[in-house]
């Protein structure tokens, strides 16, 4: 219908994670995002979710561009599975996404999957598919992030991304204020605003107060200092390297996702240290402990992460010591508290002092409280809401700004994702909603990034499923019994299941043999293996789920 | 060995949770408290979790007393399972607690188990078993809670229990810092200081502030109130209450831990509340909404509580709407998170507004911080300090605390359970480790309190273990193939399996019937069908694993 646009969100409502919208028109559409999240302990032998792209099947001729607002992986995670399934002509991002993008789709074989395109946010407008946008900047815990704003012919619709309103930020790239006022003043027909915080009073402290936390605790510091943060938190790291500067300290970047975004962050002029300040992880032993920082990856207790090696003392480089002060410079994700506790539990019986964002402000969120969301809707004075990012109590909290804002209750739509909203005469409002769901990517850890097994949560794949289980006795580890592996959707095949539950044996073995006896990461090694072994004589990639009981 | 006492955690260090010391002489054992805790979600089909009865079990001619702290679960709740197990002459605990304790050991058919003898923290010194013993009354989330000091030949021990120091407490007891000091000042050889809050610094804010808080947010609201809390919080039931009395609202108690605890509380006069205040669930519908307040269980989200059955229409009695205010006035335990946000979720999703600890200061921990650590070892200047409950991370932050105190660092006792520490001539020191694990209670969901299994976590019991595996269509909640019974150390009984294997389809059936889905839930009815089935049939308890895995 010409003058309707249609607004699709296909992840990120209902849930922190896979963000992913769908700017729709009669002239094609423009995806906004393509985000995947983390698996629930109760979704076994899953490594990732993705969005499902039922929809963008569907309409496969029709998608003009991709969008990406800022590169964390709630947001860009999902492209190259995307790109894999559907062509897609244009992808638009700023330079240190395009980075960040660039890298992770050369691992899956896709660099000339799409042309790449660079925002430049100080720039005018730009065509982007059927629609003419405005990008704004937007302050948050990675550089170069924005809000977009579309011309479309139901209105101008603006999504902000993530983003909070620093007026202190680390690159000195502030929220725009001035230009979404001006957004604001030419009249915003729909705003689709982040809602991470909504719930949280008052202003999030900028990411600068981190960098005065480390100041003040470091140089107290007589042994070494590891820090903990996401690896794409490229601020909280420049601010890191300039304490150790400034206090004579090394730096050894440890961690595969940090050395990468250390690497691309440099590379492209948004993080300056200098040559000879870096240390390899081999150089480590010839320098005195008041000389060395520890930046690394494992900030969310991932079992199989740099911080978590170094706590159980199974690094090859690195093993805790008493005098090691370790700052957890992040906040457990939602599910990942009792992990990152256990992390913590781990570094101080190590004998290290450790300092979390429990007991000390070592960490700031990036996204925005609700006074800072006020400070959007005030500037914006959209005529129509749709609060998306987040959880269901963080979108109905934004509802209610939205509302003290002055925005009518029937002009605030709580979506879902697959709801259809339709924006049209300046009103918006919900027209279908769409059977979604989300895909799993179950990949062998030890695998090909290329070579994933896609599932969508309706169905099992042709693949079927294997279930091992196994039960362990607690204290001391003892295997109690022989293995089983039940098999569905997988064929008669008796002499491969007896295999898969040798070769689970013998995983078992080996894990034991090597004092490995957390079920976390004895399930991740029956997985890999038992999906290798599969793999190998089947070219099958049916879902692993090793269930471990500890009894 | 004459002027020798050895302290003996058997539960509560490295860990939140089934608190319990022993403290011997040769003349005798005194058991300080007798806590439980709950399973972690690794430990499938565990419902609660108890200490290692075993030493008790080898000196069960030596036990002299068993003497709570204060009501908690973590600290009275393997009471019953410990009395089953072996003589205790007498039980000490002061009012409240014996209150609490009565009603449980009345359930469990054990109300004379043991002499139970009242603690009367003003009143002088008592004998207990082999020792002169003062009681100091500590302020805490409970009322009633005391610590306690031992006369021992190796010297004078003080075990703190929990505390805080709330200088305006609800009732008017104040942790007796006077008589602190007065020990202190007689001189303490060991102290053994709860250390759950010794991380976080500066105090924590007192109960009163909560109620404070009702207060200001109470009146504002023209609809049904609801206030989430755990039962045995007996001063934030206290507080909501008085607050319902001010602003003309009736209240209804829901959910059966807190009308048992407010119902002990009010007969002993711990609880203030007139008669025609309380209304029985079926007259809440005579009710506008304004005139209502319903205090309610739930607030750890538990599947099977209250809070979590309004939140999904299930309640026979109560739904939320969306005029409603809930306050869920408590924090998860590490390990809750999830849970509790899926319920704010819910009760968002019905419109309620939702007030939580998160954004609103709605909650205050019953543990001192650091500051008031600091402010217990100023006063009893120990000899030696021995950190108990709490991880391992909450250990070290004690033994910091004590460090600064200026107890030398030899003098400070990192214990786990199971270590023997003997206090002599002054000095405190490791002298053994025991081999000590865990007990795991797994009772029928529905069955007797009496006829429960317990399981030594080191061994499976001979009644064996049953892993039944369903696996689930994820979005319509469709099953895929016949569910699967594997038995562990349970003969051969291949019928009986099958029999089990229809029982869980019939279960399943039943649960997708009347739309229950939800995993733990369909978990928890499993486990209780076919578990009830087993002991049917063989008059055995097997454990029983639900594993529903969602594809």
């Amino acid at each position: 219908m010409p003058g309707t646009t249609r607004l699709i969100p296909l992840g990120g409502l209902g849930e922190v994670g896979k963000n992913m919208t769908v700017v729709e028109c009669d002239d094609g559409l423009v995806v906004v995002d393509a985000g995947l999240s983390f698996p629930r302990d109760e979704h076994l032998g899953v490594d990732l979710v993705l969005p499902d792209f039922t929809y963008l099947r569907e309409h496969r001729g029709e998608i003009r561009a991709v969008v990406l607002t800022h590169g964390h992986e709630d947001h860009v995670g999902a492209l190259p599975y995307l790109l894999r399934e559907v062509d897609v002509p244009q992808v638009w991002a700023t330079r240190l996404t395009l980075g960040l993008v660039k890298s992770k789709l050369d691992e899956h074989g896709l660099l000339r999957a799409a042309e790449l395109v660079e925002i430049e946010p100080e720039a005018g407008p730009a065509q982007v598919g059927p629609y003419r946008v405005e990008f704004v900047r937007m302050a948050h815990s990675i550089p170069d992030a924005v809000a977009v704003a579309f011309e479309t012919p139901g209105g101008r619709v603006v999504l902000t991304g993530d983003y909070k309103i620093d007026h202190t930020p680390v690159d000195g790239f502030r929220t725009d204020l001035g230009k979404l006022a001006e957004l604001g003043n030419r009249g915003v027909d729909l705003l689709l605003g982040d809602s991470t915080n909504a719930e949280r009073p008052g202003v999030t402290e900028s990411e600068r107060t981190v960098g005065e936390v480390f100041r003040h605790l470091i140089p107290q510091r007589e042994g070494r200092v590891l820090i903990a943060s996401f690896a794409s938190n490229v601020h909280r790291v420049q601010q890191a390297i300039d304490v150790a500067l400034g206090t004579g300290r090394k730096v050894c970047l440890i961690g595969r996702s940090l050395r990468k975004n250390v690497n691309i962050g440099r590379n492209l002029g948004y993080v300056d240290v200098p040559d000879d300040l870096l240390v390899r992880p081999d150089e480590l032993e010839g320098l005195r402990p008041e000389e060395t920082m520890i930046l690394c990856t494992g900030s969310q207790g991932e079992p199989m992460s740099a911080l978590t090696r170094m706590a159980y003392h199974d690094h090859p480089h690195v093993s805790i010591e008493p005098s090691d002060t370790v700052i957890i410079s992040a906040k457990p994700v939602p599910g990942n508290e009792l992990r990152v506790h256990d992390t913590i539990n781990r570094l101080a019986k190590s004998g290290a002092e450790v300092l979390h964002q429990e007991i000390a402000p070592v960490h700031v969120s990036g996204h925005g409280n609700a006074e800072e969301i006020r400070t959007i809707l005030a500037l914006l004075r959209p005529r129509n809401v749709m609060p998306v990012h987040g959880e269901f109590r963080m979108l109905a909290a934004q509802r209610r700004l939205a509302l003290d804002s002055g925005v009518p209750s029937e002009r605030i739509v709580l979506a879902e994702n697959g709801t259809v909203v339709e924006l049209a005469g300046g009103v918006a409002r919900i027209a279908d909603q769409l059977d979604t769901g989300s895909t799993f990517v179950d990949g062998l850890g030890v695998g090909d990034v290329r070579d994933v097994a896609l599932r969508d949560r309706r169905h099992l794949s042709e693949d079927g499923v294997l279930i091992v289980v196994v039960t362990m006795g607690g204290r001391n580890g003892r295997e109690l019994g022989a293995p089983e592996v039940i098999a569905r959707g997988f064929g008669d095949s008796g002499p491969l299941l007896e295999e898969a539950r040798q070769e689970t044996e013998r995983t078992l073995a080996d894990c034991l043999a090597q004092d490995v006896s957390e079920l976390k990461l004895l399930q991740e090694h029956i997985h890999d293996n038992v999906g290798q072994l599969i793999a190998d004589r089947t070219g099958r990639r049916p879902m692993i789920l090793p269930v471990v009981v500890e009894v």
